[in-house]
């Protein structure tokens, strides 16, 4: 299952970048019973800081798919670092956050960014619910955020 | 149990709405282990958009409330349609968002308005904690969002 | 356990506040299956509302960190009370959620005042994921709140 993985992101011309560390005194990744949290993931790609601004200004909202695609990419490498997909039984559910100007009213097709990774890479372990949260501020500036949890087999 | 709620509300001169569909790929209520995640549901009353705008300035507190019932109403309708009350041992957890002006200060008011229907209808398995937070954007220019978990049987 | 919190709140020159009653018709704290779900928890101190406004205007980082610090201590206060440290495997994730001006970026500066006292206090067993979300409003004009789950044994 993780080679299945990775090889399903090289037919989407993806790969998983190396896990962030975290900014604070947390963990990446915690499990407790059978759930696994994974902290809120930035758009960071090997350890630079991408996406930021505010959506309808800085930037638009096919770089706010691709911030959210990379940050469920980020999830992705957590999982695989920390876990392992072959312990997962799924994706649970995941929050969208996202920084945007007043009347920009395209979240729910940037949220798609890592919805539709998880659906295409997992197939039905990726199933999830979704909450879709317009916030005002994020540390380093980033456009958006992602909270994911995962239950284990 | 699913008619006790179905009477519940007839009591209360309340109706189920229908159940609405995901705007993205993602499912309204996912399963994984014990837990029911239900996506985050708006103010939607068979197909229309209702209770658009900020609080305290295109709607007011008392709408507010109504706005949260509503979605509340449509968190019964997914759990009724997609699990049944039959097999849920109770809500977990809710949380509430919201949009407003600065300096207004009704959200815990508005807030009971999911809080007391979930307590109303279902009693002791509708018991739940609470977070309340006011957000900036919201697909759809929704005043309010709320995002619940259950426990299954 | 209790008493271990209790005495290694002691060293810090910290110890857990009253619990505070719920702004609603919610519970303060509620356990479904293995996991504990607590409201979210604001900076009150024996029932004074602390640490209002908003960051980087009205209240300073140093004043951030200690709102959170105080809101954990509240979190606490409501596991000793409601629950038992001795029935708790660990704490799961944190959402921490503040109030700044645009162009503040040291929340998580401040959030470590949550994560610290969770890890300086209950060791592993404090070891949590984190989100960190700045919004625009709360109840009582608030600057933090937070949000916490634990596992049960």
């Amino acid at each position: 299952m993780p080679n299945d993985v990775i090889e399903k992101l090289k037919e989407l011309n993806l790969e998983l970048p190396e896990i962030s560390t975290p900014g604070g005194n947390y963990q990446s990744v915690n499990i407790r019973g059978k759930i696994v949290y994974v902290a809120i993931q930035f758009p960071i790609y090997n350890g630079n800081f991408l996406y930021k601004g505010r959506l309808g200004l800085e930037i638009n909202s096919q770089d706010g798919y691709n911030a959210l695609q990379l940050c469920a990419l980020n999830v992705l490498a957590q999982i695989n670092s920390k876990v392992g997909f072959e312990k997962i039984v799924g994706l649970n559910h995941i929050d969208v956050y996202y920084r945007a100007v007043q009347n920009w009213h395209d979240s729910p097709k940037i949220a798609d960014g890592a919805s539709n990774l998880f659906a295409n890479v997992l197939g039905a372990k990726g199933q999830h619910s979704r909450g879709l949260m317009g916030v005002e501020n994020f540390p380093g500036n980033f456009s958006v955020g992602l909270i994911t949890t995962w239950t284990l087999i």
